[in-house]
């Protein structure tokens, strides 16, 4: 009997929507928080002093970097997610994927159409992202036009099976929006590597949604993992070695944006463009050592750089 | 100076283009057949008989499956690719991408429409594949319609782009077909694996153009790696625990295919369907201990099978 | 309910004695045939003939290196081994560990002394292997020797640590043979490939052993799987392009070992130390093709080869 | 023309000695820091705003954990070593090894005694480590009854092969301070990853003594890249989300270390023994937060924390 027993039953087999035509199911999960700790205990033999508490351990693991334990909890999801999205997920090598094959089965007609509130304006600051939502014209422009070239599509692509064009050959035109589905297994360090990149503000938002919902089925199978993993990756903050310099730097006391100029590092007194100076104002805010000017544009660093 | 250096020196920076507007070129290698056998003799050190010359021992490596010398060599290509072809390429894990992003990046109109000799019909006897060409007119059609769903898909996108539409969903309803770009560095023994696999008469017509090219380059550049690997796997045929005892009860001599079913194994004896007993008839045929008969369809069995 | 819950219950847990002083005990498993055979089916949707049956699919996936589905199920050991075992064993990359750490702990006591009958004399043809029993007096020197070093070593060792000397440094002169405790997780298709590599005779004796209890786990957890595993690799023979070339050139009907001299391709007619020449004709007896003549030193060619 | 040229040229061949009988030497090198950033901007093609300069973009890739660009780079070395190091080196798995086969080879008498200043006594607060050296006496006791038990193993060993014990059976006694040897090649990614954890304080003194060479080659191969591996990872510090949450509580100005107890979290509030608490208060006064107080022992915490 693990102590997760119950969050398996809860999570098992059962299928969550995603997107508009998407699905994630948790279809089986090997481990728990103990078997975790105690696959990391066969370090300690004879010899050491004392038995660690669970919570105490898994939190020094994930802290230290020793995350061969967490390797030894693995998931095994079902998927069916845009083929755009897809395309994102297998570059996580450390998985097993086995996907439908568009060379041997015919694909039906579904495909991804973002909601109106998910299209966005591209970023002007962040070169890679959205960002607000567009305006409502523009947005079912988009939406029209995308289906409109997405359904042409697939009548192209019936219209040539029905012509017998073989499989592999037919589906050259289909949108990439199209609905693909797999089988993923993964461990839970691994997986988690993975929630650290695909949970981020960076990461595309479809991306996000899937990684969301795995977020919180790992939350309840490894409490005590997950904890831990907020508190050290997902919430936590890497200085750099200048950060750390500046911060040595700075007075002492809450210091107004506006002042923090003259306490600058040399390299970035006259850089005012300088993404790691950026970047570093938006952490020293977050830690309550510089007060925000919002005349400044400064916190307009990513926000995944302020971690 | 390695023995290769005239081979490196012809190949790599040399684009080659590969289907309607893809290319492939090689960047860099480490290694060669040399380097490989002499990382292979840290083995051997004191103690063993005689230094083998390196034919004998990268052919004897390659057939005892001690591949890990073959590791020791390192390939990185530039690849320009229809999606599709890539969702095939970046399932080898083993190797190391970078991609163009269509979050960052504007993709230029360039989709991939298959020649019309390319143009094939489904299969009836391979799921996966496409079999002889298909009519000329049937193929013009395809070709055609394939053509417009494609660039109506791109001016959507451009459309989008225009309207400021952010990058990464703008380009949802772009092609399968549509072009991408990578680097892409893979060693030696995983390079092998993935050509055994996708030079395959059963891998897609389009990634072996790929892999054939990649092929061709592995065997100017090491040369005696590259006959092992053809003697050894691409040609060579793999008889299961069934087709031993079933050769071992075989009369001797050449017998006609008619007169085989007398001395099939039971398992075999009345499943004419059965795949392993018509791959088993492939490659006695192969071997030259059965004689084809034309009238029966046994060798239609696929042939990467008959390895 | 997976049909091999009765193998899981009866396997799970239980510690199984190995060597002077090892263990080996499953810990845990996901998955099942059935479940291979589901993740396999994802491929096949719509549009695919029929529903195969999950014996001839799994046989099929094996066969034709669609390995992937094979991943989707995972065993995790507890192994308790000589160092020079897990020295093997490490190198099997696809796979998670969790070693007892000697920096950390205290080891006990504990260090393998081969059984008299394992004590075998260096091999003449096989560099790497034993072969027959050494006599008794020579393996009973052996065994009080190695025993007496190991045991000193051991003094020492503890001598070191009271004298307050560290961990890591203290456990310089250890024996190789002494005995190091693991976790050990990993998926099926690479659990294969280190029993097809492990089990084999070319494989030290040691390590056999625990890859051959862990073989007839599998046999019970994945009875389908683990009968392809035989017939298309254990039990498998690999005919090279050559090998097929010289089969081709036999008479037809078996001959006897002293007249297939006549019939030898080219490159090994004159060369009597061949390895590939000496590995054919190993296999060709083993086809029933050739009549073994004994005596006649060619079917000295390792047993592994002859696959 | 790569920019390192000079340096590979300068590097490629020459063997460092380590330890006593250990040696490193780098034998080849693909990549450079323009490579990387090269294969990193083919993420960026048309429509992105400007080219980024080489260092502002390499700092930015490791910086947000875009790390397969590294991945494209890759160094290849010789090492001679401990059987007890290799042990540690070889548990990074994104490698690849070719080691010395004590099945084939016979190992010459080469064994690790550490030098007297290396002789440590086993660490009190860190249980995986030494703290400062031993006394005269007992550092030259561990040396010579290190030496003796070596020298025995290496005499059972010699005698076994003498007696025609076959080497793998032969060398069970020999100890872990035995030399093997290596080629080892990684990417340069994985390789800052093995940096990281084996330049660490924590690290075996043994293998920071290799880690520390290869650091210095890496740093004049790529000296970019080193240069942000040392700010973003070498130097650079973690705050958890309680390190900052405890940030922003403190009062501002560098407080004394005994006044801190005011301004602890809750949870850290009467837990002195807690290590997430310690470790706290040697980062803030890394940061210049807290002024340390020489009476107080909670800077003792481990330094590969206070990252
Ligand atoms: C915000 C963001 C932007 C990105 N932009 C781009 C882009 O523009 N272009 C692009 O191509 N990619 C881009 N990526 C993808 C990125 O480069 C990685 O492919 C992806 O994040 C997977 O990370 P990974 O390689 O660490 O994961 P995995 O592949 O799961 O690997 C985990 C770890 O295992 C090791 N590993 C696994 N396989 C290998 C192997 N074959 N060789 C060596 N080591 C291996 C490495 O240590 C690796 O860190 C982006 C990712 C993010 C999050
Ligand atoms: C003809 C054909 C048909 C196919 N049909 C389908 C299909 O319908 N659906 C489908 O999804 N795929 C299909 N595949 C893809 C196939 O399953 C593999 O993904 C692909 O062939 C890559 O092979 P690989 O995994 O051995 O290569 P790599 O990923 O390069 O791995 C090489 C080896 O490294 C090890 N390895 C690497 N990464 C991992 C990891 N994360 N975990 C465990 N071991 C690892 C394994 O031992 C593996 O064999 C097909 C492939 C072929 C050739
Ligand atoms: C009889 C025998 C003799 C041997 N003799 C020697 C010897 O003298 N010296 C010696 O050093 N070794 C020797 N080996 C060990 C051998 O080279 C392999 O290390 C071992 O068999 C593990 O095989 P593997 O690499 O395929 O397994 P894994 O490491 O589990 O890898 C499985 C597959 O995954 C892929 N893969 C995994 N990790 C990586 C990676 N980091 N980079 C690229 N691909 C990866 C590869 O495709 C690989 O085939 C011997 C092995 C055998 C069986
Ligand atoms: C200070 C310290 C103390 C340690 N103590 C112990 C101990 O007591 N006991 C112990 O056993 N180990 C211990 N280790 C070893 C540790 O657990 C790792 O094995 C080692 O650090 C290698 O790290 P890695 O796995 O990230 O590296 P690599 O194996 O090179 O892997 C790099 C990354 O690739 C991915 N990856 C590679 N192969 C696989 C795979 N097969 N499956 C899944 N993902 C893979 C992972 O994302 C991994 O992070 C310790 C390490 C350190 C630094």
């Amino acid at each position: 009997m693990a102590s997760n027993d119950a969050a398996k039953e809860e999570l098992k087999g059962k299928s969550v929507p995603v997107l508009d035509h998407g699905q994630i199911a948790l279809l089986d999960v090997m481990g728990s928080d103990e078997e975790i700790a105690e696959a990391a205990r066969v370090s300690y033999r004879k010899g050491t002093k004392q038995v660690n508490d669970d919570r105490g351990l898994i939190r020094r693991l994930l802290r230290h970097r020793h995350t061969t334990p967490f390797e030894m909890a693995e998931l095994k999801f079902y998927m069916k997610l845009p083929i755009f999205v897809e395309r994102q997920c297998i570059r996580h090598r450390m998985a097993s994927t086995n996907e439908v094959s568009a060379r041997y089965s015919v694909l039906p007609e579904e495909y991804y159409i973002p909601e109106a509130s998910a299209v966005c304006v591209q970023s002007k600051t962040n070169k890679q992202g959205r960002e607000e939502e567009i305006d409502a014209t523009s947005a079912a422009i988009y939406r029209q036009s995308t289906n409109d070239a997405s359904h042409r599509a697939f009548e192209v692509y019936n219209s040539n099976l029905r012509n017998d064009v073989s499989r592999e050959i037919a589906r050259i035109p289909l949108p990439l929006g199209t609905y693909t589905e797999k089988y993923w297994k993964i461990d839970l360090h691994n997986l988690m590597h993975f929630l650290g990149l695909r949970m981020d503000a960076h990461a595309q938002w479809e991306i996000r949604q899937y990684a969301n919902i795995m977020g919180s089925m790992v939350a309840k199978l490894f409490p005590i993992t997950w904890q831990a993993f907020e508190d050290f990756r997902l919430n936590a903050m890497s200085l750099s070695a200048l950060d750390i310099k500046q911060i040595n730097r700075l007075p002492g006391g809450k210091i107004a944006q506006v002042d923090l100029e003259k306490y600058l590092l040399s390299e970035w007194c006259n850089a005012p463009k300088n993404s790691e100076r950026a970047e570093f104002i938006v952490k020293a805010i977050r830690l309550g050592l510089v007060e925000p000017s919002h005349a400044l544009p400064a916190h307009e660093a990513h926000t995944s750089t302020s971690k």
